[in-house]
């Protein structure tokens, strides 16, 4: 029979970190490519003591059973209380859903607000997956120019403007991919432009807590006066991807539309998922733990940072990050990074190509380095072998 | 500021099951109207003996980390066998999709094939939060007649080609709300008659499994020779609906379809969830349990059905199902069960107004029970409740 799929989902193919996910089930080869936390700063043992705590607890037939679809009760109250961490205070029970990853809260948005031809804009680069997500709702992604403050307020203006742009979406502290954080008064004005304008935005915040040196920057949620701007958190990279769970901050009225949205994707987040999360915060172990994955995090970063000093063309230029799980690197334009890729993994080694995560598909000539997975020795490794590879084909 | 949601949320309000389990937190209400699987049927015990294994296995931190979205080879090759009880052999994991319940497969399957206007065909009455999902996709659900053997194959044809149909969706075994079960021949029609003209079949088995009376009647799949059914099958009732899992079975094209709808929605099932149901099964505590569940709920039905016959008035006529959770009950057309909700709910008990289960609204003189959460004593007392209250509405 022949398959007539959605116009939404007929050219959608799985995204590059996916399909380079499987990829990497082979152990011989050093991966930057994905974004997986550092296996080291899982925090295996706590996780157990909690999973035994809640079977254990009288409570447990409670777990097995439906839960309400915005996420239980108790968990939603600590997560008001632990967004202040993000600057965000004065969150009530019905500014807050739980979600099932902080990707579930961003396609929930979506979902509640884009029609066909909608104009979204990103900062350009920006996180391949929203590219997809967009793409599956059939919005229209339009690149924001960024500088070193954040992104170009005149550009966005004028974009907004222009396209009468529906939404923003972006990831102001340690972007993915580049690893920047937009500044205080970036935040500040990108709030009060696309308040102003009736714009909502979606603020993906997976990164900000694995700040090893730099300054804490309250979230641009903060800044928001009219309620236009969502806030979504993930758990993925702090507590445990495997998990999925994340909380989405909002105004009633979108928290509302998100989780009947919700009602019909999943009907709820797990109920174990949630009880792991919660009592993890509740019992005060994030602090602790994160102080020393931070710690572990720089080390990484500090090794790769290195070892492309050493190793990579000098032609190389790249970020350096003060938190999150990236480098983003450019070479002269001369270089074809999708053509190098399978010489990479001939030589074991991986990488993101730059170009999907520009909206228009550009940049073939950047590349998306993650450190948090790869151990120092690795990582000293990959960059040798990439940088060999790379100044091969810079002589070419 | 002025929310502009999209056009597939904008007039989208919670289901009514899951605004009724809001409502039903209050514990002096007898609740005939979710679907909630009986508590004491949830395999509490198993379920700790394997979260502790889990916990204790050397493979705990892969349960942290990032799983493929289709969900653990293991756990897709066991469900490969799983679904042989359904009468589906010779699945391979590229037929299988683990899913975070039902619900999710329903929405995925929608996702890839529907575009608003396409014409989705129901039995009438169908499970409601089907509706509401195809809503959000912008299809548009017709209704086709049924009789006691299944779905009416005159009506059947002359709707697909009416309507040019896209979809099919159909609960075939203890269908939500009816209770019915489709025979063996008329899932063959359907099959064979979808087949013929390229219609894409949803069919959704939550309950088969739990048969307390009758015949095993394999899956409408089971008689697919062209590729266009997709099996949908939940845990959720058999095992645990706060764990969210499930299995889509289907052609390859349409599950990794599926597959790349699922990575934008949720990434992938939360580890510990898939594991919980991989251990289950392949401990083979399924079966014995199953044996328990089917005897309490059959007890359970029984007691419905001996106090409708004792109390409800005799006007009142209803299905009498060979398994799964729910009766199905009509009154004569003078009743509106939408505006006696009130006054049920005042005297502590809730039922399900049929008119949410009807693709065009109609059908407020019926009724949906769920016998499953209520415990015998319970079901007698609120039977008793409706009974005298819909005597005191027929005679008013």
């Amino acid at each position: 029979m022949e398959l007539i799929f959605s116009e939404r989902m007929k050219n959608m193919n799985g995204t590059a970190t996916r399909e380079i996910f499987k990829l990497l089930s082979n152990p011989e080869i050093i991966s930057f490519a994905g974004g997986n936390p550092a296996i080291e700063c899982l925090p295996t043992e706590r996780v157990k003591l909690i999973a035994n705590d809640i079977c254990a607890s009288p409570d447990f037939p409670r777990v097995l059973q439906y839960g309400l679809t915005a996420g239980f009760p108790e968990f939603r109250q600590e997560l008001c209380k632990y967004v202040e961490t993000a600057g965000i205070y004065g969150a009530e029970m019905q500014n807050v859903l739980v979600i099932s990853g902080g990707q579930q809260g961003i396609d929930l948005a979506l979902k509640a607000f884009i029609n066909p031809g909608d104009v979204i804009l990103v900062e350009d680069p920006t996180y391949l997956a929203f590219l997809q997500l967009a793409n599956s709702y059939e919005g229209v992604c339009k690149g924001v120019k960024a500088n070193d403050d954040g992104l170009d307020l005149n550009d966005l203006e004028e974009k907004i403007k222009k396209y009468n742009a529906k939404m923003l979406y972006c990831v102001p502290t340690f972007s993915n991919p580049t690893g920047k954080t937009y500044s205080v008064e970036n935040r500040k004005a990108i709030a009060e432009l696309t308040a102003k304008y009736g714009v909502i935005v979606i603020e993906d915040d997976p990164y900000s807590k694995l700040r090893f040196k730099g300054e804490y920057v309250p979230a641009m949620k903060s800044f928001d006066k009219t309620g236009n701007v969502i806030f979504i958190s993930s758990f993925s990279k702090i507590i445990s991807p495997g998990n999925r769970t994340g909380v989405a901050v909002g105004a009633p009225e979108i928290i509302r539309k998100m989780e009947i949205g919700k009602q019909g994707t999943d009907l709820h987040t797990p109920n174990f998922s949630q009880m792991i999360t919660y009592e993890y915060l509740k019992r005060g172990y994030l602090a602790p733990d994160l102080e020393k994955s931070v710690k572990i995090y720089g080390d990484k970063k500090a090794a790769m940072s290195k070892a492309i000093a050493k190793y990579m063309p000098e032609e190389f230029e790249c970020t350096d990050p003060d938190g999150g799980l990236f480098i983003w690197g450019r070479f002269p334009e001369k270089i074809d990074v999708v053509k190098v890729f399978p010489e990479a993994i001939a030589r074991k080694v991986a990488y993101i190509q730059g170009c999907v995560f520009f909206a228009d598909g550009s940049g073939n000539n950047y590349i998306r380095l993650n450190y948090s997975y790869a151990n120092t020795d690795m990582i000293e490794e990959g960059i040798k072998r990439l940088g060999d590879l790379f100044k091969e084909k810079l002589a070419e």
